[in-house]
């Protein structure tokens, strides 16, 4: 040892051979590089309705490892030829409407049809609250077993906007996975409901008979946005109730401006509980299709969603970006106590917050 | 003349002095001088209460000429310091709702009790109409001619955007000049009411008795804006129709939530044609003010209104400048065809849009 430290011809100790050939660490190595991502087998699998693969693909879209995220932009593009051909429902209605339950049975319903349908979920809140909405799947006990269904908790993010992006290009790769009907729940937690409606072809209320509008906390214009609205909970005692809740949400939605696909929205009576009415439902969702697949107006509404989501997608990042720069943000401060002490106007302050050098 | 030619000393010929010393040029120059603007003289004028300083200011900040802007911008900031005092009142309605006779007998209403009163109109179609809104002062003929009172149309311009800074920075001269009300008035085209709402203190809400919503084409969200609604023409035959809507509307107000400023919208007759009920609607405006300026929400909200008027203009300017660039335009076309043809998704299309370099 000591005549080695002294030595001119002295190496420096490399990296122990041991270390690189020690068994256990050639089979971690090996495991890596089998779980390294091919994109190509995994949208061939896709394709082939394999539910695994489908929900590794959506896993990728919804990290944030960049790599991840260059992989899921490339399956998404090899998926989309083979995408928008389902029908695209946005349910949505206060908690204790029965969502759940109406999932469920509505889903089983389809499933019985012959239909292989997705549940997707909008849950801004969810990265709060880690996955309060279709989290406990065990509330769709019977629907998760069925083979042809497929059921995916709400993506987490900062933004109401990131999670719409993940649940959008989760929709292409359900429909590439070749799923009929896609159903997306949102609970309603601020611009929720919007952003569900902005991403469907047909928006369902749930609504529950006996309860005035106040008292269920239904934002005003979700009445507006709806094609159908169904008062769910009609059995029983309640059934009443529910035929003339019916009559008053017919005559409320006389009040609204008629919309532009020709479609007169519908009101109807069910008990998701009991299986009573959803049939019913299903068929109107049907006919809604065949006018709007007619007068054209099913392709439109989807071009001017796309048209939607790209220049909504383009102004959020142009503000998070600008508002994000240190010097705008010490700025804006200073701007907005000038403003307050009437040294300023909000338009001279934007001038000069917008002519800030990068 | 032939000597002066072959000089070595020979002199150019000037400027004939005949030119500059003409008297008439003189004249021209010396108008030319006066006419130059003074902004300082202007601004003092303007504190002085001078109208016709406060119609040439305004006029800068209308202009086009981005000398004139800069101008307006100096008087504006000078102006800012002696702003703010006034009580800003937002009032629409349908066309045939009789909003020129009220604002007539409610602006003479106002000075005859010694106040000062300045009428302003937001009109996005004004400049396509060429002042559709107030361009006929025949019709407040009384208002016209007081000396306390001051109408002044819509400014025109290709954005809303561009003519609520206008009318923002109206408001502040207006101010400045001590007018102690300003009423901005709206036909409610397009966001008119939004963006009238989001500059006054009390937004108010002419309506007619018997017609129903529909019939009147009052867009949903207005009745939520409005702090009061006030059912005109309550007179003769139609008063017993106006106490009838009176009692409906207090009903349909109940369901909206309440408002941050503990203030209960409240719902008026009146007739401003026979000068009826019109005291009651200024008394309603000074207990709003009362109740707001004790729970200080008064001021909160217009801290918020000048936030959102900064953020605002800061993303409309954001966008504009983006959208607006040629090579940006031309790649949204072709985006959109991708988008069309199942090629990319608005999300890889935004991304795209995005990296292209200015």
């Amino acid at each position: 040892m000591a005549k080695e430290k002294k030595s001119a011809l002295k190496e420096n100790k490399g990296v122990s051979i041991s270390e690189i050939t020690d068994p256990s660490t050639i089979k971690v190595l090996k495991k890596k590089r089998r779980s390294e991502i091919n994109t190509e087998a995994l949208v061939t699998s896709i394709l082939n309705k394999d539910i695994t693969a489908l929900s590794r693909a959506i896993t990728l879209v919804e990290s944030k490892n960049p790599k991840h995220l260059e992989k899921a932009n490339t399956i998404i593009k090899a998926c989309l030829p083979y995408a928008n051909k389902s029908i695209r429902i946005g349910i949505t209605g206060v908690p204790g409407v029965g969502k759940s339950t109406f999932i469920e049975t509505f889903g089983k319903h389809l499933t019985s049809k012959g239909k292989r349908i997705a549940v997707l979920a909008i849950d801004p809140s969810s990265s709060l609250t880690k996955g309060s909405i279709l989290g406990d799947k065990t509330r769709m006990d019977d629907l998760v077993k069925d083979d042809n269904a497929f059921i995916r908790p709400s993506a987490s993010g900062d933004s109401l906007g990131g999670v719409a992006r993940k649940t959008r290009e989760a929709i292409i790769l359900c429909e590439a996975a070749g799923f009929d009907v896609i159903i997306i729940e949102t609970v309603g937690v601020g611009q929720s409901e919007t952003t569900v409606h902005s991403m469907v072809d047909f928006f369902l209320l749930l609504k529950l008979a006996g309860a005035g509008d106040e008292l269920q906390g239904i934002k005003r214009g979700i009445i507006e946005m709806a094609d159908a609205i169904a008062i769910n909970k009609a059995d029983g005692d309640n059934l009443k109730h529910a035929k003339l809740a019916k009559v008053e949400f017919n005559r409320a939605l006389h009040l609204y401006p008629e919309k532009s696909s020709d479609w007169q929205p519908k009101v109807t009576i069910c008990s998701a509980l009991k299986n009573e009415g959803i049939d019913a439902i299903w068929e109107l969702i049907l006919d809604y299709i065949a006018i709007t697949s007619k007068n054209n107006h099913f392709n439109a509404k989807r071009n001017e969603q796309n048209k939607f989501w790209l220049i909504q997608t383009i102004e959020e990042q142009l503000k998070s970006t600008f508002f994000n720069r240190p010097e705008v943000k010490t700025a804006l401060e200073n701007q907005l106590q000038l403003i307050k002490d009437n040294k300023t106007t909000p338009f001279a302050a934007a001038d000069y917050l917008l002519s800030l050098e990068i």
